[in-house]
């Protein structure tokens, strides 16, 4: 774990908040200390520009018989949100017995330095990869990816691979390994209800003013029926009837939550994977700072986030959202909708190149096959990479159920990276072996086609 | 205007937010200003430590057959808010036209100076004053007068009064004095949902756990149906059948909204002072910075206003809302409910002492009678002041509709000043020739007996 840790300590120490303006000196800083690690490794790697936040490229490419592997992964992180909800600064890697606790160590800095590690030892030892590599690393995953069409549009041509691995999803449990097979996809939309002019004095007009905070509650709380069900009229339309699961994951001790919730005759592992959720993200209206100030707010803000599932089509899932809405508006406030992104939800078909691979590679390192599952969350990318470049993911992911990304004390548990960093060394070596890869499937390997049964494969 | 429009132009620079612990040196500060004014007026004043903000004592007892008026008033004000809803800022006044810009010019900075202007201006031209004068200046007005009951036990021998002269309220329209008749109480309440033990992760636990921020609007929403009437049994009992009003004072144009709001069958102008309404004040959860971030937040808060009808029991109401919302909160959330200040409403007698000479002192400098109204604010002290010293006020307040109290641009009209200072004056000199005050009523004086009919008396 010597040089892994050190990078990931050095990695996570920097505040790459890409949602955060503030922060865009920190993203750069990120982009230029990972090309810099990629060249340590013996890639030919560069910080490339983009309208937003940069990218890094790295290549390998001195294996022309070889297949091309593109790894995918991004450097940005979560805003850290309130510093008193971490039990220590959240850029300020600390480590804890068996975890790194710092935000991004598990999503996604740690499991892309399990690829550069990899690539890293792999060169090392035989001054060459068993394959052609080329990295590409975002800095844009957590907002949905803005500057990345245009990026793609511009080296789809250096980009071109025969298979695309990622390492930014979980397994169920440590010494178990996981091949993802669906992802959702996202949108987000931010509500604004204006009513007054300016904020009122509460006992002046309280009670003949709409207040512009009630009626956003009113309508947020309109998205649902009592049972958990979106009420918005085509919320579930393109909904993939895939096979239900029972497994649950210890979700609602995972979550701390009192008693789980959602949609009446699905499992909540079926409602966080294979249906569209309702999330609200963020509220904000008048005052709520020390003390009271006795006002009717002239605005309130929602922000909203939609998971959706395989099969749907994020940005019609927007609009029918805005368009009910629109429609529950009543006439003494005003509303303003805004879809801010989207992300197309994947399904990743059972004769994807490097499946079968990766596979064997987990059971060579793990000592046991993976298990096939199905993710709730988005990697905006995989849309993009699949309609430019064609290729669909290999998501061989190294993350826990008890990383907490996106919420406080993240962290990641550090013998599990040990064994993601040998993991993609067999797979990039079994991958040197195999040929011709296009059109491999997955069955062929003894892995049963069944889609998504979210069991582990006999 | 010269020494009135200095003074107020240096007491508003003072930024005395009484809600904000980071201001109390400036709430200090406001204290000791004022203390220094009414010194240099000619009164013995003192700033007095309380276990919150300071309040400034200040007396005249010169007139020992004459009767003693207590002056009450507030040097405390609201937050200003977002800095930049404000044309200029909040707390360096602006004078445009015939008004000045400042956060407190009119409540209650501007009116309470009317006071000290007039005091100053008796005391010079007659080395006397008409009557004996305290004035009782606090500072924490604005979050519900917390250290005044106690202040109230200590100083009540040295407070007793015949009449309580009060400048906090307004008039229909500049040239039109008036005479508040009642106002409401209130209650504040916080209403905290919590849910997982952290923030979440939002595609893998969204859909299966209940979204506190959600929560909280199904929550708020549910406390009105649809018309705008509150559904918390209990809310309107023991509200007064008052004598209905159909003034409306141009409600809906003055609050800049599309449409007004309400409980039905209640015109405007009775729905913001004869019946109760429930305001939210504020809200917050999750993330709502630049971008994204995509969670399902750990806790909601929202803040509540109840503003109270005349003849109800602020802490009643209070336990209704709490109970009704403990009721109605689901099993997958919890709620927290805090009640952090209530305050009585007031009914303002007929027989009120000094109600007929401030008639007779709006009579002489406006040249009109004043009208009786009713308020919907809440001037917390006065419950109070009623309960230890038995005194009800003379409501005799200059501010104007136009002028945005508690919202941004809050400014006070000069002229209007001018003629309140005036009107402080007449309304002493009267009270120095009347005598005896006590059970004089407002029916002898040629106004009619009747209770807030919201008109010009005859």
């Amino acid at each position: 774990m010597g040089p892994y840790l050190r990078d990931l300590a050095q990695f996570v120490a920097i505040p790459s908040v890409s949602a955060q303006p503030r922060h865009a000196p920190d993203v750069r800083a990120a982009a230029h200390w990972l090309t810099a690690r990629l060249r340590g490794a013996g890639l030919t790697a560069t910080t490339v520009r983009t309208g937003g936040h940069p990218v890094v490229l790295a290549t390998w490419h001195g294996a022309p018989q070889a297949p091309t592997v593109l790894i995918y992964g991004h450097y940005d992180v979560q805003p850290p949100g309130p510093a008193r909800r971490w039990s220590t600064p959240p850029f300020t890697p600390v480590r804890r017995g068996d975890r790194l606790h710092a935000r991004g160590a598990s999503d996604d800095k740690g499991q892309l330095l399990c690829h550069v590690a990899a690539l890293r030892a792999l060169l090392r030892r035989h001054g060459r990869l068993p394959v052609n590599v080329t990295c590409l690393f975002e800095g844009e995953e957590e907002i949905a990816s803005p500057s990345l069409p245009a990026l793609l549009d511009r080296y789809a041509p250096h980009l071109a691979a025969d298979v695309l691995l990622v390492s930014d999803t979980a397994m169920p449990a440590p010494g178990r390994p996981a091949i993802v097979r669906s992802l959702r996809g996202s949108a987000t939309l931010d509500l604004r209800v204006t009513g007054p002019a300016t904020n009122l004095h509460s006992g002046t007009y309280g009670g003949a003013v709409h207040n512009p905070a009630q009626a956003l509650c009113t309508l947020i709380a309109g998205l649902h029926d009592p049972s958990g069900r979106v009420r918005v009229p085509g919320f579930y339309a393109g909904v993939r009837p895939l096979t239900a699961t029972t497994r649950d994951d210890s979700l609602r001790r995972r979550a701390g939550v009192p008693a789980l919730w959602g949609l009446p005759d699905a499992t909540p592992h079926d409602r966080t994977t294979i249906w569209p959720a309702l999330s609200v993200h963020g509220l904000r209206a008048g005052y709520t700072g020390p003390g009271t100030s006795s006002i009717i707010p002239h605005a309130a803000l929602a922000r909203l986030g939609i998971r959706v599932a395989p099969g749907q089509n994020p940005a019609a899932i927007a609009r029918a959202v805005t368009r009910h809405l629109r429609a529950e508006t009543p006439e003494t406030v005003r509303t303003t909708i805004t879809t801010t992104s989207t992300a197309a939800p994947i399904l990743v078909p059972t004769t994807t190149p490097g499946l079968a691979t990766a596979a064997a590679a987990c059971r060579e390192v793990f000592g046991t096959p993976p298990v096939f599952t199905r993710s709730g969350g988005t990697i905006p990318a995989l849309g993009m990479l699949r309609e430019v470049l064609g290729l669909d993911p290999v998501l061989l992911g190294f993350a826990l159920p008890g990383d907490n990304p996106h919420g406080p004390d993240e962290s990641v548990h550090l013998p599990t990276c040990r064994l993601g960093v040998a993991t993609i060394a067999a797979f990039l070596r079994h991958l040197g072996h195999a040929a011709p890869l296009r059109g491999q499937a997955l069955a062929a390997s003894g892995h049963p086609p069944r889609l998504l049964i979210g069991e582990r494969a006999p």
